[in-house]
């Protein structure tokens, strides 16, 4: 990291004795990043960690590092002691150095770091604590694996980047706090111990000692808690709340995550999208230097369906879907013809440049469409130049010229780009080349890193049929408010009823989601009714808020914002591990301190709880025996 | 709340259709509370709840109530359809109400509230929603239970002392956090599915689905993921932490709680007092307008037993405690004799006035002293002026008139004063005349309440004698740093050695305690065999904390403040439960959403558990059948 100071003589130690005295104590003078030149002839205490030291033989250099950055401090023979202490230094020793700052001679100067003109030559130095060799050096290039990383986070932290993903994430809360304070917003806390309710994802389960056999659950989102916040009056909640999904993990998600937390009373969708584009433009504006357009678009779900066939649309970067069922219903290709005879639909994307793409490329692509659903992928190549209406590959044969002309046209294709389609119901379609757009397009390099993509979608159909089921579901949760144009076909047509609901989307990911809530109960009953949750059992699972709305509820909506997938996209880091201090793995588990892990019999019998059914290689003495199968 | 506006007359309302249409949307253009007489002859627009509504029989008189505060509101016959809807307006409909408007007349200003000198004149309306008859009424005076508030919390809250508690604890925490942010703490969030250890109070548990039979465990504080960050060299941390306690609640303790928690690298004790004084300072100059002097009083814990019986000394008020073992060592009355001659000390207070308690009283107090753990309680009253020597009661007799005049001027009493003493071990004198002398001055009135008392407590013992097992134990955690100058006895007399620990009192209640950790690994593990932690036991149970200060660990040290409490003394509530959104009772019960409850079978299945050995009475339908014993 540093320089190589060569054969440069440091002049004979000024008498700085008094002024040292009072200096040595715990107390840093500076931050080794935030010596300044201006700084020079002074006597500075640096406190930090030994990240590098070299002896050269008469003189050792040492680089101090602490969270701002790095210093380096050189030992000279004629200090003595504090000499004989500096050659002893090894990599993370932690210590306290002063001495006065000088400026380093030309042919040693470090133009890489800030600190890189100055140096400190040590006059007085302790060892707070010596290190033992480190698993990894946090200032090394090798290469370390994610759970020795995790393993020994204290030292991983140290490493730059993760430090700066900490400070960077602090300032990212305390913009928002300010943001929203500013905003009328108050911070309110919500329970974490809070009573289970069998809907959505399943929740961690918190056994009780003062009522044995009842149990608290961990809350997937204060959701409940801030709408009768908004009954209560309090007009403005805000929380960056912790919140918490029991499930198998996906790529990229945590048991426990945090979520700025959003509700507002009186307000429509588009003030909430207003207030919260003026948030992300400050976050951009103060975080990155960046000045994001003063609003962004609004795309309405069935829009983004069908042209990026995804309802969190990558609008970074073309190749929309297009629907050309009306082009081939006539066409010789049976397929084709038959998934728009019995009501499919024929689409296609346009991958520029993707005649290039091996006939091995091409089977990988049809695996991967079947993958998501598909019956099958057909491609066609587009040759020569726009004016040409030729077209290669197994199919072309079965389209006429004219419908080769058409198609050409429709889906906007060139000369050596590639034709990729999709005959089957509509949902099938969508799924499969909007995932197919966004693979290829990291393949082919068509996306610029460079862009910030803001969208927000709306629109939202309200409820889906569960296919598994056949009912009715909710597509967010049974709160968010229908359109009020929709309202009257809920009972008719639910399908076709769209929800006051919106995300907000950046470059193809969702960072966050809300709604308008429904704030009548006769509203929230006819829902429930829809849903197939009976009176009863709505009162037992929701009486709270059923009350609530009973005893003078408000219009109100808000909106939860992803604080993990949000950092991580504005440092443009590969996971949301990065830029959590203290990450699971993706089955769950704290390699620093081995959570989950057995407990004691003793604390089970006490929760008058026992362990059953384990899969016996699972066993072991510390728990009781098995009682009962989990068949 | 508001005026009798008697028989005032009305202007005729002015044409402001045009202007009315436009603002007649949901966009409040004043919060209830905040309309200034400034804004007369404007139109603005109110959303809220209907605080109350009288009918003058041609004009009604409607007080819309927002977080802000109250507003009158007007409807009139001439305004026909919003007249009737204003005559149909119940308490709590929320409403969204347009008008002018104007300057009340000279009789019906009320000056009780801010907007007491104004009125809007409704000229549109909207109910947004009808509330059905509330179980109390969130303005009324009438008494209502803490169970049916904690019911109808969304009711409770809009009662103006419990909306301004919230807000006032979002301002304590936005200054908290300003404050910190300035002072170089960066917020982290550290995991709250931990590991469970079996050390200090007992924790909840949360059952893994991912790896049955495993258990995660609620954090009782971030204690040692803040001293992990100490070593990852984060320097300054902060966090309003969340902590979770599973014991039978004593009074005004929660299962969940909130805590300021910080934690900082290269400090010693003076450090950590200095940042959270100025804290404090700030606090109650930008929340309570009060000057707070530049520094609090230390009071080392042997001074603030000596003299006040407690660790956390009330000193607004007098009656310390006076140590008269060598005046009475020679006395005619054996018990006093006695505690002396066998290692015991016999301690007094002088009560201010207290000659007066009846016989009765005495009584009351000798029940006391002894629940709190005395043989007995010995009282005197002094008689006349301060020159003469009489004293009276049961043992007067047994002292000397020289005695008698010893005691008097030792304990500073004067006539009519009456003096308690025991005679006992030294721990059982401090407890029981430290806990009368507070239930006195209490009884007495010897308290100015508008007195903000803060005092520093430092050398703590690090160590005490667990009464029940004779072992010796930690007095705050295990990872606390001994004085550098007592650690030489840590072996030899670890019962002398004093601790870096240091609380924050206010007012004779603790709201904060921390201390300087160790940071030396040798340290540590000469701690872990004093307590009797095997190497193995320690190894397991703390592993991460010990692999941490192998690796370049630096001196750190930290507190944490209690939130809740800090809050309830600066809004001098009598209870937590008043400045906590969402409290549960004493019995960990959320009232409002019936938290902890039972859980379908099934869901325990899944997690391999079996609810076992339930009191009869408490087993469900729900449960799995007890197949064990909790005995």
């Amino acid at each position: 990291m540093t320089d190589q100071p060569g054969g440069q003589v440091y002049p004979p130690m000024r008498r700085h004795e008094e002024r040292l005295l009072l200096k040595v104590d715990m107390k840093r003078s500076s931050y080794c990043g935030q010596v300044t030149q201006k700084q020079i002839g002074q006597i500075i205490t640096l406190c930090g960690w030994v990240a590098s030291y070299r002896d050269h033989g008469g003189v050792v250099f040492v680089d101090v590092r602490d969270r701002t950055g790095i210093c380096q401090v050189v030992f000279r023979p004629e200090t003595g002691d504090v000499y004989e202490l500096g050659r002893g230094l090894r990599n993370e020793d932690v210590v306290i150095v002063s001495g006065e700052l000088v400026k380093r001679q030309e042919g040693a100067i470090n133009p890489r770091i800030s600190t890189g003109e100055v140096e400190v030559l040590a006059a007085n130095a302790t060892v707070c604590n010596k290190a033992d060799p480190v698993p990894f050096l946090p200032g090394g290039h090798e290469t370390v694996s994610e759970d020795i990383r995790l393993k020994h986070r204290y030292i991983d932290l140290r490493r730059r980047p993760m430090t700066e993903a900490l400070m960077f994430r602090h300032r990212v809360t305390k913009v928002m706090r300010d943001y929203c304070d500013e905003h009328g917003f108050w911070e309110i806390e919500t329970p974490i111990l809070y009573k289970s309710t069998p809907e959505g994802a399943r929740e961690f389960l918190v056994p009780s000692r003062l009522s044995p056999g009842d149990f608290y659950a961990l809350p997937q989102s204060p959701q409940l808690f801030k709408q009768v916040l908004m009954v209560a009056g309090m007009d403005r909640y805000m929380q960056i709340a912790r919140c918490f999904r029991d499930e198998a993990l996906r790529s990229d998600r945590q048991p426990e995550f945090t979520q700025l937390d959003l509700e507002m009373s009186f307000v429509d969708r588009e003030d909430v999208i207003e207030l919260v584009t003026g948030l992300i433009r400050r976050l951009w504006r103060e975080l990155l230097q960046v000045e994001l357009p003063t609003t962004f678009p609004l795309m309405s779900w069935r829009e983004a369906m069908d042209r990026f066939g995804v309802d969190k649309p990558d609008t970074r970067f073309g190749m929309e879907l297009c629907d050309v069922s009306s082009l081939v219903a006539e066409s010789e290709f049976g397929v084709f013809k038959d998934a728009v005879a019995t009501g499919g639909c024929v689409k296609m994307i346009a991958v520029p440049g993707g005649g290039t793409l091996s006939r091995k490329q091409l089977d990988e692509l049809t695996v991967e469409a079947r993958q998501f659903g598909a019956k099958g992928l057909a491609w066609i190549k587009l040759e020569g130049d726009a004016g040409a209406g030729l077209m290669s590959g197994p199919i072309a044969k079965f389209l006429s010229p004219a419908i080769q002309q058409q198609l050409r046209s429709a889906t906007g294709g060139a000369g050596g780009d590639l034709l990729l389609a999709v005959a089957d119901k509509q949902e099938t379609c969508w799924r499969v080349l909007g995932e197919l757009r966004i693979k290829l397009a990291h393949q082919l390099g068509l996306i610029n890193d460079h862009t910030w993509n803001f969208l927000w979608v709306i629109d939202f159909p309200g409820f889906e049929r569960d296919e598994t089921t056949g009912k009715i579901a909710a597509r967010h949760h049974p709160f968010t408010a229908p359109l009020d144009d929709d309202l009257p076909r809920l009972e008719t047509d639910p399908l076709t009823v769209r929800a006051k609901a919106y995300d907000l989307v950046l470059n193809g990911v969702e960072i966050g989601g809300g709604s308008i809530r429904i704030h009548q109960r006769e509203v929230q009953s006819r829902i429930f009714s829809l849903l197939g949750i009976s009176q009863v059992d709505a009162a037992k699972k929701f009486a709270f808020l059923l009350d609530a709305l009973r005893f003078g509820a408000p219009p109100h909506g808000g909106i939860a914002l992803g604080m993990d997938r949000l950092i991580m996209l504005m440092l443009r880091r590969p996971s949301i591990r990065e830029v959590i201090a203290f990450p699971k793995t993706q089955s769950g588990t704290d390699l620093m301190t081995q959570a989950p892990s057995p407990v004691e019999t003793a604390q089970l019998l006490d929760l008058h709880l026992a362990v059953v059914g384990l899969p016996s290689h699972g066993t072991t003495g510390s728990k009781l025996g098995a009682t009962g199968s989990s068949a």
